[in-house]
């Protein structure tokens, strides 16, 4: 099969050999896959991933053996396959699996090939009426659920959501949903006006602008993707409150966690989250991810999408493995 | 003014003295109102309430002596009027002052009069492009985001509202927020179905049906407004799972709290709840109310409106203090 393989580089290779599905485990058809900063940071040397990266996707479930019901169901997947039998399992968290690999990112090949396989027991079913373009952003849509599982947001919270990307904006909307009063502070007055839009107060800030004269937030949210966004973001949290973090890079961060101490704030480490509740989210549109849809390559044509996925803040970048016959263009 | 006034029952009365606004407090001319089951209670004998009820409504400041700034906004107001000095009120839990009056429930003449006075601390400005037919929600809707203050739902519990009059379907929407799993039990279809067309599952059942097979839920609401929704909510409760009593009524509810211990259940009375955050759904257009209107008459008709609201299964009616000029009629 036709695959993206990441090695000393990245190269698009013709022949790579098409998966079989283990026991548990389904053999899935990709329909569309998501560029996701983690794919730039592997590159780097994140994770020390190698094989085919890409682990945001929806899919065709072409063979699940003992568990046929699934065939020809389009999915989701959670990207962590746990064992399911350890004592972290157990406890019901199964992201958390010492054992657990994780779909382009971590012991297993990713969505940037035409097949990949997953256990059954991570596959959502796709409500019919969601096109693929919505579909394919039920997994970053719930790690930005991730936060509400992890922290009690009350509609009279001060919010902040520190980061206009990709994350971002899937995290201010998903917030926007308790009712809380929330800023958005990001670099790019195009990007948060997607906010704007949706009635969600935003503020752009230059690259090296003080925030220091802004009220304190209940709550911040880093979702910057770099190392220097936890400075201001701490900055930003009244006494007491709670600063989620939720970028993840190669580099390493450097805090001075003393004065965090000292402030008793709670930091809270947030990652993947339930892809269940992102589906209903769509289903229910309380969410718009489309115009965060900066471009849509066919697949033969990744390494571009790559190349633009990189450029300094791009928006979401997509391929599509079942492009329409007119070439493709940027959308 | 004109104003309805409840003494042995309701009278309509020509030459009610108009309120002078005590200090810190201003003078809203009322432009709408919506009548609340609460009101019905109130000639049942509920709070044992004289004078004139309504506390659902959207007014523009005529006078705020000492703080102008506020003259000719259009408002709406949290209905508990705290001391603002008691350590209750200092604790920053205002809305359970023991010496607050409540606008047109309890100590304090309500909405359904020509005007009303109310704090200025009380007063939320309503967004412009609000029409006065969705502010007048703001109030019950800030009752249903109550419970998001109150207890954290996570976007994996499962989650129920049992009853799907006015406020059921208000608490339904604000709770789908949060991508949780949620299902609304009801007898209406025709209620049901304005939930249903914004992809929250319901489920309709006869008046004497038995819930005894449905799974049980993390979070159950009771918002039947009726004292025999208890047992069937606590039914539906898993062991450890958090009941949330939104009814409010005359009647006195007897129930066997024992089993609630031995189950050891989170029993979560809630009532008023923040206007700001309501406010803020209702601006980011994340909660629809137009479908709950069933009706809006003139103040003049408010006697019929009242006679409108008391038929069994009736939704949100309405009454509009600067009707256009054909009569109104049902919307």
């Amino acid at each position: 099969m036709r695959a993206l393989v990441l090695d000393e580089e990245l190269q698009f290779v013709e022949d790579y050999p098409t998966p079989t599905p283990p026991p548990g485990e389904a053999l899935i058809r990709v329909r569309m896959a998501g560029l996701c900063n983690t794919d730039l940071e592997l590159m780097r040397g994140y994770m020390r991933f190698r094989g085919v990266p890409g682990h945001e996707f929806v899919g065709v479930v072409e063979r699940a053996p003992g568990a046929e019901v699934w065939e020809g169901r389009r999915v989701v997947g959670d990207i962590n396959a746990a064992c399911g039998v350890c004592a972290t399992c157990r406890a019901g968290q199964h992201t958390h699996c010492p054992q657990r690999t994780t779909l382009g990112i971590s012991g297993r090949d990713g969505a940037f090939a035409e097949y990949l396989t997953l256990p059954v027991a991570n596959l959502y079913a796709v409500p019919e009426d969601l096109p693929d373009e919505v579909a394919v952003f039920t997994e970053p849509l719930a790690a930005a659920c991730e936060i509400l599982e992890q922290v009690h947001v009350h509609p009279t919270d001060r919010v902040i959501v520190l980061g206009d990307g990709k994350l971002g904006l899937l995290c201010a909307q998903v917030l926007a949903l308790t009712g809380c009063d929330l800023t958005v502070i990001g670099r790019h007055a195009e990007k948060l006006d997607i906010l704007a839009r949706r009635g969600i107060a935003t503020l752009c800030v230059a690259r090296n602008a003080t925030v220091a004269g802004l009220p304190r937030a209940d709550v911040v949210v880093e979702a910057t993707g770099h190392p220097d966004g936890y400075a201001t973001a701490r900055a930003l949290v009244r006494p007491r409150g709670t600063l989620v973090l939720k970028s993840t890079y190669h580099d390493t961060l450097e805090a001075n966690l003393t004065m965090a101490v000292v402030d008793e704030i709670t930091l809270v480490g947030s990652r993947c989250g339930p892809l269940a509740a992102a589906l209903r989210l769509q289903a229910r549109g309380a969410v718009d991810v489309t115009p965060l849809v900066e471009a849509c390559y066919p697949f033969d044509a990744i390494l571009t999408a790559f190349a633009h996925a990189g450029r300094r803040g791009a928006l979401k970048v997509l391929v599509d493995f079942n492009p329409p016959l007119l070439p493709a263009a940027e959308s």
